[in-house]
């Protein structure tokens, strides 16, 4: 049987146009983008293209406003530790407690290396942001104001545009990791007052190793990585030309295909509709009115998640139970922490993530499949057959 | 007529082996390595061979001392920026002034910057290391030595087995950038103390945008870039699947073609004689005795390299003036002016690279287009036709 791939916020299959784009640039047009000859200007030009279609995907003024990086992460490091570097006096963070490991863990590092203070600022049970504690936190100090534009488990927007002009009014610069973000919903940089955002190739149907930062003309920047001149002299080393033209073919497919939201979304929400109506005991987590249109997280009652998620991958789906990056770790979402959620909901949240090139059959699969795992498993459950015997569970909704 | 192409100092085709090797991963394997189901297994077990091959091609005795990167580049500044942080009370580093500017760009901005003191190792004329003064610049507060294995410009190779031990003995860390020595010339770092090495996929018929910093076994590390686990936890973001596959593969083939290395040289050498002897008032750059075996780098007088290049590239040979990171700034290469080169020749030094995909036919071609080439330009200086009028030329051999 076929694979059925909801795991689209830990990665997406690379469209096959992409690679196609890609492919002379490795055996044919495979010269080094700064050399003077042939073999460079030929490559050079088809970086210039990449860039453009990256500029147009995220609506930035200026072509030069994207600096190619090697990924999401190296993006969001780049952004903070330069405005670090790039205003003298000014030595605080405010973040939020649900930001990606790229920014938590950098800043961590930060707070207990450099004295650096962070303002973690916090969420309520449905994700969305304390926007006055946030407020409160930006100061005379703040370096930068960094908020992810969407949440990688639950899918919650947040408003970063409002939230940049808060951070300006303090004089503060704001950075968004729209890794999540871009390629899902639309964006338009030029009418907000974002500085700096990162994105990333392969969350957008795009190859590894590549991804950008968005920086404002105008924005003092201080590289992460420095070497030659590539990138105007903001992100040493050789350019990764195929991959570099793979993503600016992945952003022109998302910017021609953002009208597949709806059908998305209402995939999503049969999928999502269909697993709560069967299984009971569960919550979604996350702003349900306010989310990207590809992502659920349900927490379900008296399981565990990496339980259900075996007996998935067993029948052939794959989802998550959170970012790829601390998956394994059994550590409960810092995510799902933040909002409250209840220990119990905590250890059975999956995040079922999909993608354009998802159907209807992979929806009613899901669906076959997934209710009688989560009701095998909480036979096993002691909690849960307690509570049976109680005569306390039948099938209600949640949510 | 197909093109020569003479610049793979700058960057190699990647091997036709290398890019079937790496298709899968981006259509079909294309799951991301730090998940939990069959998509994130599947191709954590690629990166794992990879991780071997690189092994092996480096001699390490650990497959775990090889740490992914997205380049030579970040390679490099992971490892200076580490010995710096990880060593308190070490503020100083050794280098040479022929280094990359991936080292040189980055020690000299900790220099303006951080307050860090930096020396500067000179060369003799041929390029080769000043060892005493290096020793003498070793000391107490040294958190690294770094010097290239071999370098890019004239191919010389530096005696980093020994540097090593120099500086372990002022107990300090030591560094290579062996981003060109790598899969050109037999390595075999467990019979070295060298602590940290940089590679570079894309020098070695490998992909772009794909590197590896090998870190000896019990050596300090502080992360350059942070987020998931990745990497152990020394090197975050998603793991760049396609092209760490591609980049094992062509560490594979470089090990099982490294025989190579007396033909490259046999058709390096004939080229470089061929020319020389051609051509005439014109010296080769380096230590003709202990370089790569496929670099030359020729130093013609009353010429401008540019204008060579230009014409070159007409006839369909791409070759370079010095590194593709300062092509294009007209700037005479920092190496050769390290080295003591006089001003005409400096500007006129032009470095050809070859590669195992070099043939027999297209050095012949080079002999053919170049010295007509070099002869008009010459014609065309009024330096030349002074020291014409004066009788002083006729075809002398050089070197």
């Amino acid at each position: 049987m076929r694979p059925i791939y909801l795991d689209n916020n830990a990665t997406t299959r690379t469209d096959p146009e992409v690679v196609a784009a890609m492919l002379p640039y490795f055996t044919e047009k495979f010269g080094n983008a700064s050399s003077v000859h042939d073999f460079g200007a030929e490559v050079d030009d088809a970086v210039r293209l990449a860039r453009r279609q990256v500029q147009t995907l995220l609506g930035a003024a200026f072509d030069h406003e994207i600096v190619f990086t090697s990924g999401g992460t190296e993006a969001d490091n780049a952004a903070i530790l330069s405005a670090l570097e790039a205003q003298e006096g000014r030595d605080e963070i405010v973040t939020t407690a649900v930001e990606h490991p790229a920014i938590l863990s950098l800043v961590g590092h930060l707070e207990k290396t450099r004295g650096i203070k962070v303002h973690y600022v916090g969420v309520d049970a449905q994700g969305r942001l304390d926007i006055e504690t946030y407020r409160r936190a930006l100061g005379l100090r703040t370096a930068i104001a960094s908020v992810m534009w969407a949440n990688n488990e639950t899918g919650t927007i947040f408003p970063v545009a409002e939230l940049a002009q808060y951070a300006h009014a303090a004089g503060a610069l704001f950075h968004t990791d729209a890794v999540q973000a871009v390629g899902r919903i639309p964006i338009d940089l030029k009418a907000t007052e974002i500085d700096m955002l990162s994105l990333s190739g392969h969350k957008l149907h795009g190859p590894k190793g590549v991804g950008a930062l968005y920086l404002r003309k105008g924005v003092k920047f201080r590289p992460l990585i420095r070497g030659g001149k590539q990138e105007r002299g903001r992100r040493g080393g050789t350019e990764n030309v195929p991959a570099i033209v793979g993503f600016g073919k992945a952003a022109e497919l998302a910017a021609s295909l953002m009208d597949e939201g709806p059908r998305l979304r209402a995939l999503r929400d049969r999928l999502e509709r269909g697993l709560i109506q069967r299984i009971g005991h569960c919550a979604v987590a996350g702003d349900v009115g306010n989310r990207l249109p590809n992502t659920s997280n349900i927490a379900f009652d008296y399981v565990e998640s990496e339980a259900v998620l075996l007996h998935m991958n067993r029948a052939g789906i794959a989802a998550s139970s959170g970012s790829a990056c601390s998956s394994g770790s059994m550590e409960p979402s810092h995510v799902l922490r933040a909002m409250g959620v209840p220990a119990g909901a905590l250890h059975g949240a999956i995040r079922l993530s999909l993608s354009r090139e998802n159907s209807a059959e992979d929806v009613d699969r899901v669906l076959e499949v997934v209710p009688p795992v989560v009701e095998r498993l909480r036979e096993q459950s002691s909690a849960w057959r307690d509570r049976q015997a109680r005569g306390q569970v039948g099938v209600t909704n949640c949510a």
